[in-house]
């Protein structure tokens, strides 16, 4: 294990994220809330002195390669150690006076999930809460370069799909690439990010709003600064917007820079994209009929808050503009649904992701053939090439895990004397990183009324769902210590 | 396709049904219910002039190999022809006086799922009780049969593991095959029937009511005659005795006769065994601790309900001695958990069975294990042998189909009206042919309130449930009926 390298990789992160520090700083400095602009000058200062020391005592290290397993462990470490800081602010400030509180917002915030534990969220100062938002920000773009970029090396879950040209085991060869990579994608993730602030303006939010819902859009993350969420506004324009960029956001990234580089076929022949934008059109019309008449009095309306539910819970955003929990069942049922399935893989949505659902679908179709034709020869093809069997077989096993690790959270959070569905919900809203589920943590609710120790397993249900569950699990199997 | 032995044995299958169908007719000249006993006498008569009709057209069909597909046919029609027939009696009595219930009852019955949509079940004739009861018995049976000898051969869902000397595809080769391992299976499951009987008279029971109890328990049905199921007789050692029972109809067969021929080995060797004994055990155990305080004074009478609820979800049976709707959360969580479970392979239960439980949790620690070892190898055992990677393959595919198709039915019973707890767990109930769920069709409720498309579709799902999933589902896949 080269912990001195995973702990010089995590010092760079650190130091990164403290300059990320100064924007919620400048904006304290800007709305003169002089407690909050100390707490973060406090917190940049100590992770630069903490940070400081830890690099210069792993800076000698020359062996320049992590091993598979140091990549779990930085991986983990990475996520941990940023909540573990960008908490303090809260905390310190006194925005949010228990610390499991504060850092369970911010895990919430990196992993892109959205569950808040603030019950009034518009008294707490402005350069707080631009702070909350910048960091799914930060967490969103992790991600994407974490699957994109990482995971695939790692051979987690299926994800080795997203590169075909993915190199081996060796994680020495790849860092130039890895540099590349991240670059374009912080290019596209920086352009979108400009384009939702100006489009968000244009629809009469000032900057600080137009900011921070944008950051919790591209990040699907779903952190607003609004009690009434994006609701708040109450304007078709500004939700017919944001319904796009989320959308967007749950697209496979790499799927943006082919649409960029002008390679558009690509973009027609890929069966994740295709299959998410048909679940989503589908489940809006459905969800749009039976709000028809129930609920809203014209279709243009039913339509409105159909499309952008139904965008915010499939990309695992978790913004709402209504109380969907009023909604008939039939649509619940299917809002329920969407939390499973979640974004593309490579986006920064969460969820099981797009491309394994129809994977496992596909194979469940081709079973039934073999079943009537046990000498034929069915290969599963996604986006017209052959998928190899160890990777369908890898994604069985990731279905299994991810339910199996639902139905853990769901014991864990029972045991705080909750009823079966908010039991339930509570695991795929924070497994699934999508925020409110349905029962007491609703769209209108909140994360407070849980125990402590309740919010420390959902923070570490948040990572794991975040990190593709195996990343965080395989920390504890004893085999994994094993030298 | 070979309709003709199809339909040559599925009439053979109606006449045995006719022949069962004087017990009742028995009971109901014993009780004095000339009604019951006219409408089962019109039945037998409606069965025999019919099916000798189609067993003297298809009786002089010569070949006497049925083909995989012809299996398939042969599976579905012999449940629905039975169910079909088995359900004109409560019909034509006026017991149920809806055909669309009548059915329903049959259904579940046959599939030994034990979802009843009777609102006051001791206002009903005690023969027709009784032939309720039978159907149990007798669908446990067929299961039994079918999971031991004819499913391996059909290649579904990994349940090939049961028989690992299972021939290859050809039918014909194992037709005596089938014949001495039923008459095997008989054997134990009559010695079971009389055991359970004479306890259960010893117990205080007249014979009527130990006779439907024990048809309820070894098939893992669950109807009772009683309203208050077996909760009515309030006696610790009835529920002790049906406890035991309802563990050992939940073993597979195939071990009964392990034992009774001496071979205890292979019982102590065997996975599947052993992890569902720990399941039950460890599920009890906690359960037991959570309702002392909480709802029971002592320990024992803690241990007495919890044990007896455990079973009776594990095993899918759907007995109640008590409101567990009432229960504290975590009880509440852990009984919804042992609702997807289910018995063991090879045995009366449903669920999605705990071989395959165990296979997927196995590979799951084993596909860990290869990702910090790539170029390791981590051969999955169950009862010490190796199992192939495209069996594992098969039972993670059936896993997700089992979800799929629970998503599937939640959705239909949502459009419904009905809430998201009471559509998922209607759907795990019936599915995994449990009877009793949650919310609205909890242990003290039943299935009557559905309108009659729910109560249809739920028909469908409870077969297909029952057979496996696959041996439905396919008949929808286009392939199918290609030639």
């Amino acid at each position: 294990m080269n912990l001195k390298l995973i702990f010089k990789t995590i010092s760079i992160i650190m130091f990164i994220l403290s300059i990320f520090m100064l924007f919620p700083a400048f904006v304290a400095l800007l709305y003169q809330e002089s407690m909050e602009f100390q707490s973060f000058l406090i917190t940049i200062v100590l992770i630069f002195f903490i940070f400081s020391y830890v690099y210069f005592f792993c800076r000698n290290e020359k062996r320049s390669t992590l091993s598979i397993k140091d990549g779990f462990i930085l991986v983990a470490l990475s996520w941990t150690f940023a909540s573990l800081f960008g908490a303090i602010p809260f905390w310190i400030s006194g925005s949010i006076p228990a610390f499991v509180d504060s850092f369970f917002e911010t895990i919430s915030g990196f992993t892109t999930t959205g569950a808040s534990i603030l019950t009034d969220i518009e008294s707490i100062p402005k350069s707080i809460l631009f702070w909350r938002s910048l960091i799914h920000w930060l967490g969103g773009m992790g991600i994407v370069v974490l699957t994109v970029a990482i995971l695939p090396i790692l051979g987690i879950g299926g994800l080795q799909l997203l590169k075909a040209e993915a190199p081996g085991p060796t994680v020495d060869k790849i860092t130039p690439r890895i540099t590349e990579t991240a670059k374009i994608l912080w290019f596209i993730y920086l352009g979108l990010t400009i384009a939702e602030t100006l489009l968000l303006m244009v629809g009469g939010l000032d900057l600080f709003d137009a900011l921070t819902h944008t950051f919790g859009t591209l990040a699907t993350g779903g952190f607003s600064p609004k009690n009434n969420s994006v609701g708040y506004y109450n304007s078709a324009y500004i939700d017919a917007i944001i319904t796009i960029f989320m959308i967007m956001a749950g697209i496979n990234f790499t799927l943006h820079y082919r649409l960029i580089t002008g390679k558009v076929k690509y973009l027609l022949n890929d069966t994740e994209l295709k299959a998410y934008l048909l679940i989503f059109l589908c489940t809006t019309l459905i969800i749009t009929l039976n709000l028809y008449s129930n609920i809203y009095n014209t279709i243009g309306q039913s339509l409105r808050y159909a499309s952008f539910q139904v965008a915010s819970i499939l990309t695992t955003t978790g913004f709402a503009t209504t109380d969907y929990e009023k909604w008939p069942f039939l649509s619940k049922a299917l809002l329920f649904l969407m939390m499973a399935i979640g974004g593309c893989s490579g986006s920064t949505g969460g969820g099981i992701k797009v491309i394994r659902i129809i994977t496992l679908f596909k194979q469940g179709l081709i079973d039934m053939k073999y079943l009537i034709h046990p000498n034929g020869i069915f290969p599963l093809k996604l986006s017209g090439n052959p998928i190899k069997k160890e990777i369908v077989h890898t994604i069985s096993s990731f279905f299994f895990l991810y339910i199996f690790f639902l139905i853990l959270v769901t014991m864990v959070v029972s045991t705080a004397g909750q009823d079966i569905l908010t039991s339930f919900t509570t695991a795929l809203a924070t497994v699934g990183n999508i925020g409110p589920g349905f029962g007491k943590i609703g769209p209108t609710a909140n994360y407070a009324f849980f125990p402590g120790y309740v919010k420390w397993f959902l923070s570490f249900a948040m990572l794991a769902g975040r990190l593709e569950i195996y990343t965080i699990l395989i920390l504890f199997n004893p085999s994994f210590w094993k030298r």
